[in-house]
């Protein structure tokens, strides 16, 4: 049997990584901060990327891929991204390895780099450089690409998903004639970003952008969606950033405009990670393990054929095939459970930990009445229901699931996100863990004192500004222009 | 209009490079040896990771990911490991960018790792590392996982797709409880690369086993595939290695049998790379271009709308998206062609570069007689024909043209490779490009002296030796157990 769950309630952290572990999800591997994505983590991470992958081809982007490494000096290019990114880069000093006196294998000295390669922690640098090639005219433009890639940013406290040294990505890199189309474009991901979010992870997401301190390094404004775990603290799900001409100045990349005029190309960069996959754990899954969304989860469905003697085992299993095969056919994605010399309990026990939103088991006495016993991963309840008109009874309990999953989700935010209007209410929102939306006098000195007083940072300021209220900055009482979203983040 | 291409009998190796560029598949990178890949050929790529990831997975294979970086001591756990990959690895010495008194980034020497990194050139060693901890018992056996993923090499004298220093692959990493389950497995994965050239790539193929010199450092046995340039030299095409217990032993990879024995773990890895692409452009591209297979082709059909005047333009537009809808019904990957003001020479030229397999045209006096002109890219044949059965004739014709470039490429194999007696003959052979049957010792000496001789190298030892009879050694007389393949090869 499995290890346990510890409650959330009693270790949250450890929840976490039992549900990780127990899901056969992830594990640490032997290169610090980096993880290992076991195949039913894999599987998950390749549904969600073919679904984005479809999402950014519907919205007329083409995927390509650049280098893993990005030489030392293109960092110097921008300032505030070498600023970013500089004290959390791999760096590739040498080319070979050699043995030393000890018979040791060390770098070797007469393969030292010319110019040194950083891994890359995003691409812009490498990217734009190239794109000042390849772009001469507005007839160029716009580009619209993306490329899913790994990326290295050398992390101190890794946690599995959502923190890695080591993590993989899609990163989209757009380039356009003019400031409104590129802002349209950031603006366009975001709600891709969102779409995806609320109807493939059943994780309810708030739009906006962030301050000037938690902008992305380089950008002129960063756009990003929220979502509130289960301990009430934000994840930041993905951003999209409406660069300027930011990139374009630093690699020197024009185009002539219809009027014959040099311009600088303006640009949008926008990213998610598989730290989403940290986000759906924390958003669905419960003291049971890990729940999945049906439309992501690798099997949607298990049938675990159960029979006590050798005489049942071939009618059992020729109805748990032709089940599989109509459900199949329906294109239900259903996982065959062949782990006979388990016990039954031990079995189940196994799918949930693993997330598999519906179980169908089926024993000698389901034959002769020709029933199945259905039971809902979200839920635990359990059903017998006819073998007659599964497939459709299955699917439409599939589309329960995940519609039931988000209003869990959308309730829980509700439940713990409040409008304060003093300091020592927000205390106590953040201490209990939630959202809090809060005057703020648009200082990085207020922002910070907060932070470093509650640790809750300002997560987005939302787009619809004008619909909020004006006020006073609830620390220091300097007039604020709307509420902002505070809380603590991962 | 695009550059021209080089013909082939003028300079093979400039015209490789002309089909690649104008082909927009692929261009050098700013880091040295590694390649961005463009939107053309990463489609290309895309579609033949798909249908190979489907073929592993329909042979029972899950997908997962290792990480990108290696400790530096795994690689010296193996000793011919360790010996095959030093001479070419990306080591990471440092976590950290700052800026020395000269404001330039340098690695900051505080952030010296304490173990270096080195980025995978393959993973079997922190991937043994990591089985050893996931396998206990028979009943953990067989592991049968692959990944996808980047690996770098350092290369001295890169070549787009066919030698370049980071390079996209997959990497299958099995573990098994006998020896016979491990060779039946590394069989069944060389069997699965050969279909997928064969009737994927339109590529023939000939099969077998690596002499020792050309092993996979670490390998007890390396199959391969070989195919047949155009140039008649020689490209491997994908390998799959019978490991033996080696990384078992090298990282203390045991299991309890069923009959309660510790025994060390048999494994197989196997892989091929976008190195395929060059592959794929040398078997069946021309002096107009790239020519693609229709299976792996990103867009099979590429429609070209004609009209000379604003009043045509309606009618032409209405008729071509009415064909795209009906193609893309069909299954067929269409493209529309929107280059409206540039000349249908130039538009034809431009479809011809990207290897689009099949091109329809549509003019107005197309529109008048219900027809559309349709062109093969492989054999620039044109012909006139009705839009009633449109869908089924264009399904036809690519199942031809897939046809026919598989024949072509066979038959030309077929003219270049000989069964040769003597040296002289050899010699004769090889020289002007082809392959060469011939009859060797067995030893590493004279395969050596023949390579030094002739640049010539045993390509492959065929499986099904006893079939072949025994002679001499064409160069020092000395018995031979059947012949074995030579070719110059990429």
């Amino acid at each position: 049997m499995a290890d346990a769950v510890t409650p959330r309630d009693e270790d949250y952290s450890q929840w976490y990584q039992d549900v990780v572990r127990n899901g056969q999800l992830a594990e640490n591997s032997p290169a610090r901060g980096c993880m290992i994505i076991k195949p039913n983590g894999m599987a998950l991470w390749e549904n969600m990327r073919d679904q984005l992958d479809q999402m950014f081809k519907d919205t007329g982007h083409q995927n390509y891929y650049f280098p893993l490494f990005i030489p030392e000096r293109y960092m110097e290019r921008e300032a505030e991204h070498v600023e970013g990114f500089a004290k959390e880069c791999a760096v590739v000093t040498h080319s070979r390895l050699t043995q030393d006196e000890e018979g040791d294998l060390v770098p070797d000295p007469e393969s030292e780099l010319g110019e040194n390669y950083i891994v890359r922690p995003t691409s812009e640098t490498i990217i734009w450089d190239t794109y000042s090639k390849w772009i001469q005219s507005y007839r160029d433009l716009p580009l619209l690409y993306n490329q899913w890639a790994n990326v290295v940013r050398w992390e101190m406290r890794p946690r599995l998903f959502l923190r890695t040294a080591e993590f993989l990505w899609q990163e989209g890199h757009t380039a356009h004639a003019t400031e409104t189309e590129a802002v349209e474009e950031a603006e366009r991901m975001l709600d891709v970003y969102t779409t995806f979010a609320e109807e493939y992870m059943a994780m309810p997401v708030l739009q906006g952008r962030k301050t000037e301190s938690e902008r992305f390094p380089g950008a002129v404004d960063t756009y990003c969606i929220e979502a509130m775990m289960q301990d009430g603290k934000a994840l930041q799900a993905g951003t999209s950033h409406f660069l300027g001409q930011n990139f374009a100045k630093a690699f020197d990349c024009t185009f002539t405009n219809e009027d014959n005029e040099e311009e600088y190309v303006w640009a949008t960069s926008w990213g998610v990670s598989t730290r989403l996959i940290g986000g759906l754990i924390m958003t669905h899954s419960d003291d049971q393990g890990l729940v999945l969304p049906p439309k992501l989860a690798p099997h949607q469905v298990v049938i675990v054929p159960l029979f006590f003697d050798d005489d049942q085992e071939g009618p059992v299993m020729e109805t748990c095939e032709r089940l599989q095969e109509r459900l199949e056919d329906h294109g239900i994605r259903v996982k065959m459970d062949q782990n006979h010399t388990q016990s039954p309990g031990w079995r189940f026990s196994e799918h949930e930990l693993r997330g598999v939103p519906l179980r169908l088991a089926i024993g000698p006495r389901d034959l002769e009445n020709d029933n199945v016993e259905m039971a809902r991963r979200d839920t635990q309840e359990k059903e017998v229901v006819p073998q007659d008109g599964i497939a459709e009874r299955v699917s439409d309990t599939l589309d329960d699931i995940q519609h039931a999953l988000h209003e869990r989700a959308q309730d829980r935010q509700a439940d713990n996100t409040r409008v304060v209007e003093d300091y020592d209410a927000f205390r106590e929102v953040i201490g209990r863990g939630g959202f809090a939306w809060a005057h703020w006098d648009g200082t990085p000195e207020t922002e910070a004192r907060i932070q470093e007083e509650t640790s809750a940072t300002i997560r987005l300021i939302p787009f619809d500004r004008e619909d909020h209220e004006e006020g006073e900055d609830m620390l220091t009482g300097e007039p604020s222009e709307g509420r902002v979203l505070f809380a603590q983040a991962y």
